[in-house]
């Protein structure tokens, strides 16, 4: 079985090659499942017009292909940067069990990134937020969740 | 203009329409610029094997290739139920600049969803969460970020 340090070198490696041949931002991630890269990602923000494109996404959406489900219970998520916060809560998700992490977002402060905003953010109760926000048609929407509740094959998770 | 409460029916819909004719869960969402439609997504997280596939996610990616950009200054966010923390992270890196929801994380958990978890975690500084996590290698992935501070083109965002 890889050492830890081989599938996060291998990370670094990844992000390095994406910043320099593709202009990405060097933020790349691998999940592992028994000793396997199962899946890997790059943060592709500005190629894939996609703001939700970052390396942890990404890995956990190709792992997600590559295993056939959306669960990847069992797996290890190596990021190259310690995880925002979407990527924290997509971890979740994903229920991945354990992260290994490299650089720390006090590093990604430091050249320049301003990350307080969105701690803020996710760290308060919807009415409290710097995001304007208004409730609409709630019995309308409560209603098809009761009807989804009686589907076959409902599951909460 | 079309009122709030058109696009949010439109939300309603098609989230109906995708549990009803896919199985997939009814969340949905509709991002709006100007007054316009210009992305749409709902919640396929089984039949995508995708864990990040939910509708606000699926929204904000389908605006980003439609405008051809991934900010989405300007644009408001209508969504068939209040978006987890994943969700609202994903808006903060969109530059949503309003939301509309419908029902309530409390509806939610009304049908059997646990999120307590996922607002601790969220909420928890990296060595206070449920998630185990290891740093590796940070000296390497620091050095890569410096080197990309340098690139042509560098930006924080």
């Amino acid at each position: 079985m890889p050492e830890p340090s081989e599938f996060m070198a291998r990370a670094i490696e990844i992000g390095c090659k994406a910043m320099l041949e593709d202009g990405a931002a060097p933020f790349a991630a691998i999940v592992v499942k028994d000793g396997e890269i199962v899946g890997t990602g790059v943060n592709n923000v500005v190629n894939n017009c996609d703001a939700t494109s970052h390396g942890e996404v990404e890995a956990i959406r190709d792992a997600g292909r590559n295993l056939g489900t959306w669960d990847l219970s069992g797996c290890e998520l190596y990021t190259t940067c310690e995880p925002c916060e979407m990527c924290v809560a997509a971890m979740f998700w994903a229920n991945i069990e354990r992260l290994y992490y490299a650089a720390t977002l006090s590093d990604c402060e430091a050249i320049g990134f301003n990350l307080a905003p969105l701690t803020a953010m996710v760290r308060s109760d919807l009415n409290d937020r710097a995001l304007p926000a208004s409730q609409l048609m709630a019995d309308e929407s409560r209603a098809v969740l009761q009807l989804w509740r009686r589907q076959p094959g409902f599951n909460a998770f």
